[in-house]
């Protein structure tokens, strides 16, 4: 099996659950409990928020560990809007995206749902991107948080994070960014980013599912999602996921510090995939921004086809990809991350996406390129019959 | 070590770390995806929940997956609640027992702080039950949810919890009740119950920490608390974990097939433990009703000490327990569990909890029983100094 579905999720890294174990075995203290067995639960707690504070370049006190990556997106969204709402009650709007993880843009709906937001989309272009142009036309005093991932997870256009969130910081607005695609793939020191709050998740870098984290800037205010015993300084209520935690933390150290090579290395195996796929299918689209993408994302469309029945062929010849979101896999709908980009239905229906692991390889690619050429002129082939 | 926390948590079991480990190594795949490798993962997930559904006597359908008991609280608490409300603006009151565990009581004061509630809470009498007629005293027209929890987590006293359903669904509100710590120890078939929804968290019974469960019956309407891809038929969006829902379904399987045996078996060491305890520790007070208790919580106040210190004496003898909640450990206020049962804050602190294991053992209760007497000595001949 070719495995090029990556951005739905990852295997669990080796050196991960090696560091996990102990806190699945004999070190099972609560790191609440006030007895050498959850003070030693309490330590790995400690040591592993102060590693992903290195990567992210923050104290570890702005770490707060979250079930995954969506529960760190709603936290976000919802914290900071709220604790802002509560301190004045003029801040009712967000901004978001239109390419937004539905994390990300469930948790606006909500707001405005249930605490009278009006939600601000901002369009994007034809490759996905967001301009700061586009940012500054949606901004007003009333804008309580602006929400823009880093890295998209259909198309992989990696958004000008930095200076989108100079422009929302120079207005005195939050800045949140999803991260979840791009951590592994991408710098994530938040300074340099200049962002306030930025989500992980850990089950798309090689931990496993169940375990995130959600970076907050300083003294930014944040209602909590999850109430009660007041633990993650009461930012996140309930037990921590100690094993998660420590496994989230060693998968996302491995990955940012081999992160600048295996970028280059991947993102030069990607374009000669890329290229290969343009050439050897007739039609082909490459969607998503042609440079300012993720290492690790080739995203076509292949008009003519059905974007699963490709997949179905595709899989019949060992290699495994998706149509896009796994959340939205199975879903006739074509994707809103296509349509707000510009392409007709009919067009985003016939959407694949391939995404890779660090250690795909070339002749993985290469196969796989092939097997993309005979799938769509298979189908191709029956769809004329 | 005789480790007598087990309320705070628990070692996860051989058993549920063999069921898991697939998912965590070569079946990795994400439950939404339309792959081999995700159909495997949604195969197992389907798997987990029916077998968390034989457990409750309910329809796989009505088990939701959490990230935890805390979790499944704020969801069972803001979710019903927020959609009573949305459905019909006049259910803007719920009603919770002054000894639900800071998940439930705090995601009440939520809705009071973000969404106009007002939290009606009914007393406990001296042992910390609620009776029927205090509930029946707080129940009005405009309840939107009752949740009283099944077994405390700080004295271990078991409510009538079939009684109070009834009554509230007499009045047709709905009922919660949080059954983290009953888990693995009393009977849990929802029918039974009587209830409309029920927490259960699985490091509390075997399981790792970061996974539980929300029964909710039937077509009742919740809120989600973590919106996006709309897994967990809408109710629960986020990569569901899989190893962490098989480990959960495991370790409950496992806890309730043997729960009748094993709460008899316990119960009657713990009864040896508590008259041991009442006659080595002059002044010993036993806390939480005399037999309406949880087969595995023995707790007491020996006044003229402090809890605390009494906490690391008996450590320095080997014997690991603590004062209360694990979530409160090391704060200097009197448990306000304690407090609700009447007693005074100066006895309050002096509380100390012993919570076992399905394991333990005449001889570890025989010794930890001693090993109390010398500890409360020791601690009094101090004080008195």
């Amino acid at each position: 099996m070719i495995f090029l579905d990556a951005a739905a999720t990852t295997p669990v890294r080796r050196e991960v659950l090696d560091a996990m174990w102990p806190y699945l075995s004999g070190e099972f203290g609560n790191p609440s409990s006030h007895h050498t067995l959850g003070e030693a639960a309490a330590t790995a707690l400690a040591d592993a928020r102060a590693a992903v504070a290195r990567v992210l370049g923050c104290r570890p006190g702005e770490v707060t560990f979250t079930s995954g990556g969506t529960e760190a997106d709603n936290l976000a969204v919802k914290g900071i809007a709220l604790a802002r709402q509560a301190a004045d009650s003029t801040l009712n709007r967000v901004a978001i995206s239109a390419v937004e993880h539905p994390a990300v843009e469930e948790s606006a709906r909500y707001l405005e749902r249930f605490h009278g937001f009006t939600v601000d989309v901002v369009p994007v272009d034809g490759t996905g991107l967001v301009t700061p142009r586009a940012l500054a036309a949606v901004l007003r005093p009333e804008t309580a948080l602006v929400s823009i991932m880093y890295a998209n997870n259909e198309v992989g256009t990696v958004q000008p994070v930095a200076e989108l969130a100079d422009l929302a910081r120079a207005q005195g607005i939050p800045f949140h960014t999803d991260a979840v695609q791009a951590a592994g793939w991408l710098p994530l020191d938040v300074k340099a980013l200049g962002v306030d709050a930025l989500s992980i998740s850990g089950h798309k870098l090689g931990a496993p599912k169940g375990c995130g984290v959600l970076y907050v800037r300083g003294r930014t205010r944040i209602e909590p999602l999850l109430h009660g015993g007041g633990q993650e300084r009461g930012r996140r209520s309930g037990t921590e996921n100690v094993a998660g935690a420590v496994g989230l933390a060693t998968a996302l150290t491995l990955a940012q510090s081999a992160q600048r090579q295996t970028a280059q290395h991947v993102a030069a195996l990607r374009d000669v995939f890329i290229r290969d796929v343009l050439s050897s299918v007739p039609g082909a689209v490459l969607t998503g921004h042609p440079t300012e993408r993720l290492p690790s994302v080739a995203s076509f469309c292949f008009p003519g086809t059905s974007g699963e029945s490709v997949l179905l062929e595709l899989e019949r010849q060992g290699v495994v990809c998706s149509s896009g979101s796994a959340c939205a896999a199975g879903s006739d709908a074509p994707s809103p991350v296509l349509i707000a980009m510009g392409y007709e239905p009919e067009v985003a229906q016939t959407a694949v996406r391939f995404s890779f692991t660090a250690s795909v390889t070339a002749e993985e690619l290469a196969a796989a390129a092939d097997a993309v050429g005979a799938a769509v002129g298979s189908v191709r082939t029956l769809g004329r019959r």
